[in-house]
């Protein structure tokens, strides 16, 4: 099978399967907890459990970068399809029913034993800035053998979360689906995920994105984190020898493109209040990978990327209360 | 011990510990399903299950009817405490968690067998009214001896939910309740629920509402049910007869309190748009308690209760995101 053979699937998402638990804290609740806001720290099931305790009323809702991306990609109107470990259990079923209601193929098997399905606790302060504590569970047992290589090489994209790095046989599951889909002829994508994640594994990203990575996903903190750099400038210059298209975020100053000799500065869509920052960059990679899949411009579908992510900051939660493919078409993008 | 010995919690509530499953549906996903707009149902397990299916992606939250309202009298900064039943499962400890976040005492021991947790297939469509789905589950289980005698003598108000009439187990232990309520000279509290169940319950509620219950909570669909009246006029002057307090509410046409003679016409507050009806009456009865709690005179307790219906009608789900003793401060009604 070859790039050229025609794709079932416009993107395959491979990331942890996290049941998002939200709640609104002020400023006083972070510093007492001892947490970096805007961060994503991993804890263990102990930490988990009373930091909950500590945490207000919750609402829970499914969450997982790259989940998130993908649910976002299917609401766009794309064909999309995601691997991830849940445990068969009650969020487990949640998580499953979240991503299959928008539309995508889901259908990793559920573990049948061993920690319950992932959690990530979302401190939400009300500048609307999220702060992320996430128990890996269930997620952590992804390995080599739920990688189906038919569904890695009918996919255009394989789409992967650096926060997969984490635990060590989704990292094994993760060099596996990038190898069938280089020798497919098919696409490889990766988000960099969150700049303390990028400090863990930088060599091993700056490998993956100087080999089998043809799109590189990443804010201005994980790639100024990654290349080591003081400004955002010497890191462009950097990850434009490494990749063939980076696509770098930079909040409410846009993005900016970098594809080979091209650099497309694309300003940030426009938001009335920030409700909850949770999600934004992977729905601006949602909305990337959508306008890619329906063959549009690379700036129009930075474009796409923006509606997406400043749609999704003023609703809490990462996954959308509105379909994306109406949001388009109301900001002009109608089907191609 | 009687009444004027000084009760610990201002209001104790019993009722079905339920989590929210809130969807966004069209109206023409109601018709497929065969589904009556703004009613409860009760479906049994494999019902809930296919409904799920065939719902969108969803968010979890809290619910249950008194609980809600529980939730609300504690949210104004009133001593509140909650009877009803989980399974120690996943759900069971998301309803646990939250009630407690919001101050509230809980310590009904969860099922550790039988049916899980309850849980409510909540249809939200794009006029803001909801459509419940209930699938009873463990709250079934809630039975006589979870009642605590003295928690129900220590708690100035016992508060009950017409839906307990439904599981035969629940319907004794809220008997029990209103007798040890009576008997120590505290007050019973009961809301109707919803006509349908009105309609099932009737010649009951009457029974109570004539016997042990001095405040009675019901909308203009459930008063008219109950009396059988065509006009709701009529309801109101049988109702005079029967209830020392009757507290009725009429969506946007605000409420109408009889206390005896006495008829107190009270507004609605404003609302710039309806997102979700989910929760109106709970926190409308919350904040009249709380204004009853706090000492307040009648008009002023429907006035709190129309500020609480007015905040939890523009967000998602039935449990405050801004805690109700701010919401009250701002609209003048400071600490008493």
């Amino acid at each position: 099978m070859s790039g050229d053979h025609k794709a079932d699937y416009d993107v395959l998402g491979i990331g942890n399967a996290i049941v998002d638990v939200l709640a609104q804290v002020d400023d006083d609740f972070l510093a007492r907890q001892g947490l970096v806001k805007g961060a994503m720290q991993l804890i263990d099931e102990v930490a988990a459990h009373d930091l909950y305790a500590a945490m207000g009323p919750s609402i829970e809702a499914s969450g997982g970068s790259a989940a998130n991306t993908i649910a976002g990609v299917a609401s766009f109107g794309c064909r999309a399809a995601f691997m991830g470990k849940v445990r068969n259990d009650e969020l487990g079923e949640v998580f499953a029913h979240d991503i299959r209601a928008t539309g995508v193929h889901f259908d990793t098997p559920a573990a049948t034993e061993g920690p319950t399905t992932a959690r990530c606790l979302v401190l939400v302060t009300p500048d609307g800035e999220r702060t992320m504590n996430t128990w890996l569970g269930a997620s952590q047992n992804l390995g080599p053998d739920d990688v189906e290589a038919d569904l890695v090489k009918a996919s255009a994209i394989t789409y992967l979360e650096g926060y997969l790095w984490d635990p060590p046989h989704a990292k094994e599951a993760f060099k596996k689906a990038a190898a069938i889909a280089t020798q497919a002829g098919r696409k490889v994508a990766l988000t960099l995920s969150d700049a303390f994640c990028v400090d863990r594994h930088r060599e091993s990203f700056l490998e993956l994105i100087r080999g089998p990575v043809d799109i590189l996903f990443a804010n201005e903190a994980e790639i100024k984190s990654l290349y080591q750099t003081r400004t955002f400038n010497d890191a462009l210059h950097a990850v434009r020898a490494d990749c063939a298209l980076a696509v770098l975020t930079r909040s409410e100053a846009g993005s900016v493109i970098v594809e080979g000799e091209d650099v497309h500065v694309i300003g940030a869509h426009p938001v009335e209040k920030v409700v909850d920052a949770t999600g934004a960059g992977d729905l601006f990679a949602a909305g990337f990978l959508a306008g890619l899949a329906q063959g549009r411009a690379v700036p129009d579908c930075a474009r796409l990327g923006a509606i997406a992510a400043s749609e999704i900051i003023q609703q809490m939660g990462a996954r959308a209360i509105r379909p994306f493919h109406e949001v388009a078409a109301e900001n002009g993008f109608h089907p191609v």
